[in-house]
């Protein structure tokens, strides 16, 4: 659609973009009237962007709108969803009638964008996210050797995020020239000015300084929107940032420019008075019901089985190591497969991987917010990808795991160096709020291995496995438990001491398992039998197959783990216990409840309550 | 200490300096070896900027180290702590011997620093994190019109976070010139050199482009270093960036400037090597073993008891505008209390007390990692410190708030726009994590009123109590149902519905506590008596308490909440009860379990299964 005469586009294409935005415009505002709620000042300080965008810019089938081989575009700022579903009607996605469902709780179009909405990669929302996923879809289109150009519209509120910096720093120093940002500069937050307003030379000083090719421009103005979008494409060697100077509230001469207008939809009374200035309405016919969700999200790829591990099996192995293996492994039968690391890959051992298949691992640097989202930018198209980096420091990205749920992506994330056990290092390194972090995640899973076999199957069954997949590694060697061909189903769970007259259920995962055994063999010694249990998948689990173990046990039951008591292992099998109308008769919870310290590795699980003698101590409390 | 003349420092105070520097370097070596782990390359390569520091620049009194008018300094690069404690060792904090307990775990001197030690504000080891610290430090210096100087350490890896860039534009923004950033810039990150390695100039154009007045310098040219320091300390209108090009593992020519080394503490052979070569050794006698740590920490002023709340008690109000209402009047009695908002103070009402105490409410705009750890730089200046955004965006600044904790910070957090209920929006903006993700915080408390009273008091609460709190607030308006003179212990729960006959407990909190009273009253209609509880303390839970109750309605409990299943008020209620012995003879679970939708507020209540009819249909079940 777009025309590369050197003169620039013909004034008949202007006239036709300024009529599309013209109708993006009343479109919006239409429809969060009869919404009652949503942002149109949102919506038109931005209408001639998408309108060149969508009707000049981007090559767009709306019949395939999310063509791996179509150009991609990301609305970072989510709240302007009426604009972009306006667009999609406007391409011919689906009758502008459909807008008039916005928000309502039987329609696809959401308040924000989800990928439910053809068109729509990533849901978006929670702002500053949106050009970290356009950084993934780029890098996955290079990957691909696909043509695509991704477009990511940004507010300039947003750009207070950090994470739009590290975004841009990514896409920088990988020279993504096949990634445009739109900044759509409007000056007024929700509750205030911005910090910047109308300084364009400051944000245009920020994206140059990130290696970005960059202009600024009059938003407003058509044949310069359309002019910048054609530099930005003929662009090589940088990504391209083109600063949009705007109005929030465009078009409606009652609000634009003024504060206290956003998130605020007009009265009937306005959105005439609205129209009428802005030459005439849209007749839209009563919506006749029919969804135009998407009826398939990205699935990961299937993928032959890889090499089995070939360990020797009397020498411990962390679990974090053997995970670097099993990308190895995996990413020897699988293509897609793609990862990621903080800077911690040596750490983590992703470096294994990054080794074998350099040109499929991508250095995230210091940035896990970044790292996440880029990471569901190739899962959109259809990547299956990995990130890692320590455990605690993937609580730097729990918004946006949040929103990679809401993106329904399928997305596996590592968090190494869990627990007191990572040692010296002390607290600040150490994961003890991961296992609740991530349970609480929609749909998620969260596995658990204890050893290097169970590590890497439970990988494997992670690259195999759609939504949001967390693994949870551990520092320390640990001894190796399972056969190569042990099989590890999702739920389950592995007893690994158990008799007729065993006492009490113990429950492990990780190093407390292996505490556990000690636990167990020590008691055994001393003539009382214990049951310990490996429970290598935290989520889900099988309330009524642990019932019944610990019924076998008299109904009492230990849970240690390497953790914060709060929504850990513990709260996790008491909470499907009680699913299954089940419940100890004598319950032990240890888990760490002071804030942990520097010191020797088995020092720290002795000093936080979580080694062998005091699992031996409470299951004999409880025998 | 330091020398205004304008030649600059005196030779003599050049070549004291850098015996400084060499001894800062051979005891970070000295420790780390003794430790057997730790960073000392990542020391060497500061040791001369933060002997400038500690002995020319900074205003430091050994005795008192965290006085409120000394200077301040926060090592952001958390993993040189050696270079930080042989820097207080030398300036006479405590003997140098003690270095030699680094990361044992009976030694204060832990892997990263905490503010157990003396001149330590906040906990560093999570990467930047430290600028954002700094500037709370240099804003409540303001406030105080103290005429500390923040200085602030980084290391280079980090400036790929983009927390450092929102604490930029934040300090930029506010004009902090009491507040300097050193950057160590040694091109090597842990894995692999970082994103710009030495090119200095693309860091000078970042941190211009944030309104920094910046300057690059030779980090081992001391005469260079103590130079740029006095400029620093002299310019007005504008905080100030020291972008020093440095060598990792400077001093020990075997490791300088090579990849491979982060981390790695040196074999007693290099140990000798290194400190052969910088020039001969260090005796440092053996530690007699006494602690250093600080005595005490700092606590929140008392304060008296503010107005009553003065609602009209028949006119519904969101507990979210309750909280605002709450910070006025705490306001008014309390002149410690400052407030944060990430530009939605409109929505979470925080624009009450903004209104009305201008001069203590500083806008965080969208960049919710900043903003709570510019809380904690606050609060260790003694201020009282609230910080509020949508709940689900606190999910930005878990790891902020994780290492909040470790700082062993009096944090308050208010997360608004809980749940399903908010309605039009979508998931992109519902907290359906944030008791999960904020019980996870060690010593932390979570509080989630039902009306705007308890709103009120629970406010009240948080602002007495030390450590980290969290109130969850929702959008809708709710009744009044508690008089002005009602008291909320913690923990604690009130009884809203209860006979003898009762035969279910129903536990609610926020809207459900609602929904929850309606159910009671519909069942009673029909012939069923049923106890609710308003849950209002989610952490901690008098899980005995709790039993009684529940013991009293034949052992049937129904939980209900407007979060999802996991790490939420039903895995706190069961976990208490088990830590009580007690376990729920019937058990039924009411949450959000599948991605929620946009709708209207009660048709989401309904579609997720957490509204009235579905509490009454739960509790018949188990009557």
């Amino acid at each position: 659609m777009s025309v590369t005469s050197p003169a620039g586009p013909s004034s008949s294409v202007v006239a036709e973009i300024k009529e599309k935005a013209r109708r993006l415009r009343i479109l919006s505002m239409m429809a969060t009237t009869a919404a009652g709620s949503g942002h149109p000042t949102s919506c038109m300080s931005a209408a001639d962007l998408v309108a060149g965008l969508f009707f000049y810019a981007m090559k767009f089938d709306p019949k395939n709108a999310n063509s791996p081989d179509g150009d991609r575009f990301v609305l970072s700022k989510g709240h302007a969803a009426p604009l972009l579903y306006a667009a999609l009607a406007e391409a011919g996605v689906f009758p502008e009638s459909r807008l008039m469902t916005l928000r309502t709780a039987s329609s696809e179009l959401e308040g924000h964008p989800t990928p439910l909405i053809p068109g729509v990669d990533a849901a978006t929302g929670s702002l500053g996210q949106g050009l970290s996923v356009g950084a993934g879809l780029a890098i996955g289109a290079r990957l691909d050797q696909s043509p695509t150009r991704v477009y990511v519209l940004t507010g300039d509120g947003e750009l207070a995020e950090g994470q739009i910096w590290e975004a841009s720093a990514f896409a920088g120093h990988d020279k993504l020239d096949n990634l445009t940002v739109i900044a759509d500069i409007n000056a007024l937050g929700q509750s205030e000015p911005t910090m910047y307003e109308h300084q364009m030379d400051i944000y245009k000083k920020k994206f140059e300084s990130e290696g970005f090719a960059t202009e600024v421009i009059d938003g407003h103005d058509v044949p310069a929107v359309l002019a910048a979008l054609d530099r930005a494409k003929a662009t090589k060697g940088k990504p391209q940032a083109i600063l949009a100077r705007t109005v929030k509230g465009q078009g409606f001469s009652e609000v634009a420019g003024k504060q206290g207008w956003h998130g605020k939809p007009f009265s009937k009374d306005q959105l005439a008075a609205a129209i009428k200035e802005l030459g005439g309405g849209i007749d839209v016919p009563p919506d006749p019901g029919k969804s135009y969700a998407r009826k398939s999200l990205p699935h990961r790829a299937d993928f032959p089985p890889p090499a089995a591990p070939d360990y020797d099996p009397a020498k411990p192995l962390a679990t974090r190591e053997a995970y670097g293996y099993a990308l190895k492994r995996i990413g020897a039968v699988n293509p897609k497969l793609v990862v990621m690391s903080g800077d911690v890959d040596n750490s983590t051992f992703s470096e294994i991987f990054a080794k074998a298949y350099p040109g499929r691992f991508f250095q995230g640097y210091i940035a896990e917010q970044n790292m996440v989202s880029v990471s569901v930018g190739l899962a959109a198209r259809e990547f299956t990808a990995f990130a890692d980096t320590f455990a605690c420091f993937l609580s730097r990205a729990v918004d946006e795991v949040r929103m990679a749920a809401v993106s329904r992506s399928n997305l596996s994330l590592c968090g190494s160096h869990c627990g007191v056990s990572i040692g010296e290092d002390g607290p600040s390194q150490m994961g003890l709020e991961d296992i609740a972090n991530f349970r609480a995640v929609n749909g998620s899973q969260v596995l658990y291995p204890s050893d290097a076999i169970s590590a890497e199957r439970l990988t494997e069954y992670m690259a195999r496995t759609d939504g949001i997949t967390y693994l949870r590694t551990s520092r320390p060697k640990t001894p190796i438990l399972y056969s190569k061909d042990e099989k590890f189903p999702v739920p389950g769970f592995k007893v690994l001491r158990q008799s007729a007259q065993d006492r009490v259920t113990v429950i492990g995962a990780g190093v407390t398992l292996h505490e556990a055994l000690k636990a167990a063999d020590d008691l055994k010694a001393k003539g009382t039998a214990i049951r310990v249990i490996d429970l290598y998948c935290v989520k889900p689990i099988d309330g009524k197959a642990v019932a019944d173990q610990v019924k076998a046990t008299g109904g009492n039951l230990v849970v240690v783990e390497d953790h914060w008591a709060e929504g850990g292992v513990g709260e996790a099998v008491l909470s499907a216990l009680a699913q299954a109308g089940a419940a100890p008769a004598k319950f032990r919870h240890l888990a760490v409840t002071r804030m942990p310290h520097s010191g020797k590795e088995k020092e720290l699980l002795d000093m936080f309550g979580i080694s062998a003698s005091h699992i031996a101590e409470a299951a004999m409390a409880l025998a």
